[in-house]
């Protein structure tokens, strides 16, 4: 199995490193990840300079590229320059350090890169745990990995669709199918002062669950110890 | 009325003076736009650096501020810190200078700025005309702006559905309303040498349409002389 590896965190980040580790001891893995922190890129791709693409590391079970781009750069890149005319049999982004749950997937680097491998039609998940710490413990999700792919792989991808996964911290009651809950960020803009007396603006913000009891969302399955997956599709027509 | 208008151009281009100067002709207006051009952004914010704002337009129709920041932040700026405890009584983004049809949505920072509005319960509508040239012709659009505004508004915006508005070139047959047509780019990196001799990467790209003879999708409409207008949602779960 050949598995393409990204992530919005960037080569070096505790989450991508973990994940690498864990699929190559079942499968020949190539990274593909930004040299530096890419949160919050969403979709984002480059079209104001050029890129660049570097191997890195070369052994036996990974190869592992940086690029200047952003998460879905990556993935392209990927496709378009080191795998040519073949394709990956899975593309993996995260681990992400911080939740990429509700209406946070729109803005989510870790899911950009999984929509693009969408768009090309390659299995794609994203894994997220919910601690933005770059020490982030992610020892009690590693053990679930390889058993949840293996489990997506088996069910199948639908077209245009990929999986969204978070993780809560701490101890883990199971696994949850779930959709994304209704939610908005609020209070998302802190505002400062210069040394020259000029404003600027940092981002911020208070999330808010629309519907804390609707027990069938990612959000209640994260508030509850499990960790959910949703199926998410790149198809944004309104039905 | 109370019009919030952005745009992933950037203030400066034909496209967002195109619509800010037909709104104005109804409607108080608030320009928050990027200070640059900051095409193919999609969802994207900012999160490693502060953001400016600054006021460079004062009429009594309109107020234009410039910011550092992308598409997305443009919205959060001026809900946060313009608006504070009002809302605008519509988003408009665009006219973009190229389409956004298709899975091009999911790349768009006009589309961005729509879902930021979307989230925060704004009824949002981008504008994009299929046509890059920054001197491109909006002229045979431009009339058509007011009345589908106003129809959209009639109609309403179901909770978490904005409106892509794409136009093609040349005369216009009608308006229909579409979805996005299953699509993906391919071919979509061009590599090139360094003086150093070393390699680079810039995007291109070829469209592949999936679904050419499906009358009800955004492609078809526009390849037939029509403006297509896709509802879409910011619900991204796979249902």
């Amino acid at each position: 199995m050949e598995i393409l590896i990204t992530n919005d965190d960037g080569w070096g980040s505790k989450g991508i490193l973990t994940l690498t580790q864990t699929m190559e001891t079942i499968a020949h893995v190539t990274v593909v990840a930004p040299d530096g922190a890419r949160s919050g890129m969403s979709n984002a791709i480059t079209v104001d300079r050029p890129m660049t693409l570097r191997l890195i590391e070369h052994t036996p079970t990974r190869d592992v590229y940086i690029t200047n781009g952003t998460p879905s750069d990556c993935v392209k890149l990927a496709v378009n320059i080191i795998y040519k005319d073949t394709r990956p049999d899975l593309l993996l982004s995260g681990i992400n350090h911080g939740s990429n749950a509700a209406v946070n997937v729109i803005y989510s680097g870790t899911m950009g890169a999984c929509f693009v491998g969408c768009e090309q039609s390659i299995p794609s998940i994203g894994f997220s745990l919910c601690d933005h710490h770059p020490d982030a413990d992610f020892s009690h999700l590693q053990p679930l990995i390889i058993p949840i792919v293996n489990q997506l792989l088996q069910r199948g991808f639908p077209d245009r669709v990929c999986y969204n996964i978070n993780a809560p911290i701490g101890e883990l009651k199971g696994i949850r199918f779930t959709r994304h809950a209704r939610s908005h960020w609020e209070k998302e803009i802190a505002e400062f002062i210069d040394e020259n007396g000029e404003p600027y603006y940092q981002l911020q913000g208070v999330f808010v669950n629309h519907e804390p009891q609707a027990q069938d969302t990612d959000e209640w399955a994260l508030a509850h110890g499990f960790v959910a997956i949703s199926p998410t599709t790149i198809d944004m027509t309104a039905k």
